[in-house]
């Protein structure tokens, strides 16, 4: 027989830029995913799956943002159809909306929640696929729609545990955006890439300053790294009007709305944009969301080039430790905003939309940051194993205490060594471990052992002493169930 | 300027083989997935969620499945390293178990659900994207684990709603098998493709029948297509052996199992797997599920390769009609067994492992199939638009049924058309419609129309007689909240 070449070993590693979530980390995340899609379905939301994978076609080909154009999706060619992982949640809906545009309910209200892929380069924090959860209304014009997304915001962040006066839900319209534009001397048709440069830069304002800003509204700017950005080519006064519509916001909506139609001069687009505001915050006050929940923030711009009318998004206010253990705010959780162009590249017909992401992730961070799942998860009871011939009357222990909803299992390592059980216990945090040798299976008793307070006496005593605490008791077996449960409380 | 070429519209449609979910097709699987992690949970398995994507040698390239080799992943090339998408969640387990063998508890008990991908031919009912929801015990030798994940099955099938009685879960053993192949002169290390071709033919007995495998173990058999498979070579003495080994069930396990002695003669490998077998069914028994829940059937396979010991499956034995009108078994909905080498693949070490893997879809199909899910899924109570200009005090009415936990939305269409915002009421399948005109606004009241009702009526009665029906009544703003809800119950 011919020797078979060995085959070198695969390597056991986790492709770069993705990772593994383990535990708490699933659990948390689908409970907050739960709680969010409570808050959709309450507003009348639908769910809707589409597949990972979508017609490299249909995807567009390129993330939407500038910055990254013409790559960021993991794509291959199948039959000669070119495939992709999405991106993100709105071009999938897009191609629902009009594959499906006969049967939809028109506005279509839809929320979904799952991972999108990037095929950018890894980095800290960074990953390559990470869950989006969006609700979208398609098919609506009313600025009511935008107004909902936004009180629903702020009671999706009530939902998963943000205090009310942690977050603010911040709403601008690209249209005043557009007529500070007209104002700056940047309306015409031929303007548009140096739009987008104020756009960006804008959005950069939390973290280059006003300074920084000014350099990209000008000539450019050259970061620390030596990096040349061109910047929009603004004269020190049209970057001056710029300027003083991101500082527009006033201490009350009515005082912002008022200043920013001082700015706004007579540019049509402006007026427009400042109507459209007025009417998202007559309607979020009349539902009770006063502007110490949801503002009008003229700096708001969000970065994406197709928002048509209002952007909104929400930010945690309270403070972190960042890196360097200086204090700044937590940022912003979720964005959206009104767009009107993705169902058309399909049917070529305009179709008003709008809607939110909300960064699952960062949310979760969010959360951690302010010590909510502080302490570790609750391991399972564990019933360890004495006499491996007993191994039927361990698992029925076990039984009982699931039968009664309590987590609970079998110690199924190799019971030889007793040290290695306990060493497993603590490992899996378990409260409990179960004891029954020879001499209490004769007496039909166990021992339990409390875990937790034998760790917590551990700390406080020395070995002789803790040996004789009540960290570890004896019962009759037919009291088990009742005696866990008394203790789990 | 220079005209600019026009693109062609992307088609909207959903990649081939994939298929969206809408609404309550995706609440209903989250629901049953949330059903079922509760179950592994209280049974101590802890979540764990891998990325979509692994590197393809740690993959293993390939199914695992040897009708199917060579293909069946998504995989593309990225910076020199070939990546895939996941075909089952197995394979990331393996990689897992290696990557963190020096810091997960061992054994290990992990659940995972999601989707998993497979490149193959689609066909009605099979897609190329389908969730699996998976539970394996890494590095436990022991057959409490295998039996405790049997009991598992059946508590997770009584969790999303099948009756006892509507299920089965059957027990066998690779090792028994091992020993009939023995028996049957199929015992050599030159016979293992022979071996193969046994198990798979064995799988077939329920779509071939007695004389299909019968062909099968022989020279082998031609299909109504006209295609020939070959056979595993048997002369009819030995396949009768393994055909006896298939009807060796009796009334009772212990039955079963004597029977099973008496067939595999001094096979050590065989009584090897007998003795495990009794193990299984003596843990089961003590903790409560008899062979009317959990059964030793010697028929059971599970066409894998990589199984090592005892193999499971869940089958629901209700009866439906199948595409023909003819009542069938709805059959297999779970399935999975003991292996030991696919963390060696990485490490050179074998690590005992057993597993269970359950199909939602299918169990998805199972209870619809029995009419669970009857009765289109409540909409939400709809607010109609009568007047343009007092959209805010419509979207306060909607905000006060949210707060009280009722879903309602604002109808955000264009509300020149009442008879559309009926028509999307009704699309929504919304149990109520609010109405309030100029007319009732004046007074301070809001109509309500029950849909339910009305469409009841309106199949009952003429229109005439529906118009003076109580389906639409009249009360107090004010009493908005509290009417809809007493009606809702």
């Amino acid at each position: 027989m011919a020797k078979t070449k060995k085959q070198p070993r695969p390597k056991a590693v986790t492709p770069k830029g993705f990772r593994d979530y383990f535990g708490p980390e699933v659990t948390r995340r689908q409970t907050m995913l739960a709680q969010i899609a409570r808050i959709y379905d309450l507003y009348g939301f639908d769910a809707l799956e589409t597949s990972a994978v979508e017609t490299v076609e249909a995807l567009g080909k390129f993330l939407p943002d500038v910055d990254r154009p013409n790559e960021g999706v993991f794509a291959w060619e199948e039959d000669g159809d070119w495939l992709a992982l999405r991106y993100d949640m709105t071009a999938p809906l897009a191609r629902v909306a009009a594959q499906y545009r006969n049967d939809l309910p028109s506005p279509y209200r839809r929320y979904t929640m799952g991972p999108v892929w990037r095929n950018e380069k890894p980095g800290p924090g960074r990953f390559r696929q990470f869950y989006q959860c969006d609700a979208d209304t398609v098919g609506s014009a009313s600025m009511a729609a935008d107004a909902e997304i936004c009180a629903m915001l702020a009671d999706v962040l009530e939902a998963v545990g943000i205090a009310r006066g942690d977050y603010i839900v911040r709403v601008n319209n690209r249209k005043v955006l557009n007529g500070v534009m007209e104002v700056a001397g940047l309306g015409g048709d031929d303007k548009e890439a140096e739009r987008g440069i104020v756009l960006r830069a804008i959005d950069k304002l939390d973290r280059l300053g006003e300074h920084g800003v000014r350099a990209l509204l000008g000539e450019g700017r050259r970061d620390e790294s030596g990096d040349f950005t061109k910047g929009a080519g603004l004269d020190p006064a049209a970057a001056d009007v710029v300027l003083g519509f991101l500082s527009a916001k006033r201490e009350s909506d009515t005082k912002t709305l008022e200043r920013l139609k001082e700015l706004i001069g007579d540019s049509e687009v402006g007026l427009e944009g400042i109507s459209e505001l007025w009417e998202i915050c007559d309607l979020c006050y009349e539902q009770g969301y006063g502007d110490d929940r949801i503002v009008i923030d003229p700096s708001v711009v969000r970065g994406l080039g197709y928002y048509t009318g209002p952007v909104y998004e929400a930010e945690l206010t309270f403070e972190i430790m960042d890196e360097k253990g200086r204090p700044r705010q937590f940022g912003s959780v979720a964005g959206g905003g009104r767009y009107d162009d993705l169902v058309k590249r399909f049917t070529g017909q305009e179709v008003p939309a709008t809607g939110v992401s909300i960064g699952v992730d960062r949310l979760l961070a969010a959360l951690t940051a302010q010590g909510r799942f502080e302490g570790a998860a609750e391991g399972p009871v564990i019933v360890t194993v004495m006499d491996r011939a007993r191994m039927a009357e361990y698992q029925a222990m076990v039984s009982d205490l699931r039968r009664a909803g309590i987590r609970a299992e079998l110690y199924l390592g190799n019971p030889k060594n007793f040290g290695n059980q306990m060493k497993y216990a603590d490992k899996r945090n378990a409260p409990f471990a179960i004891i029954q040798g020879e001499d209490e299976a004769a007496r039909d008793v166990v021992q339990i052992k409390d875990l937790k307070l034998g760790a917590k006496l551990a700390d406080d005593l020395s070995h002789e002493e803790w040996r004789d605490q009540p960290a570890q008791f004896e019962c009759p077996r037919a009291d088990l169930v009742t005696e866990i449960r008394k203790r789990l409380g």
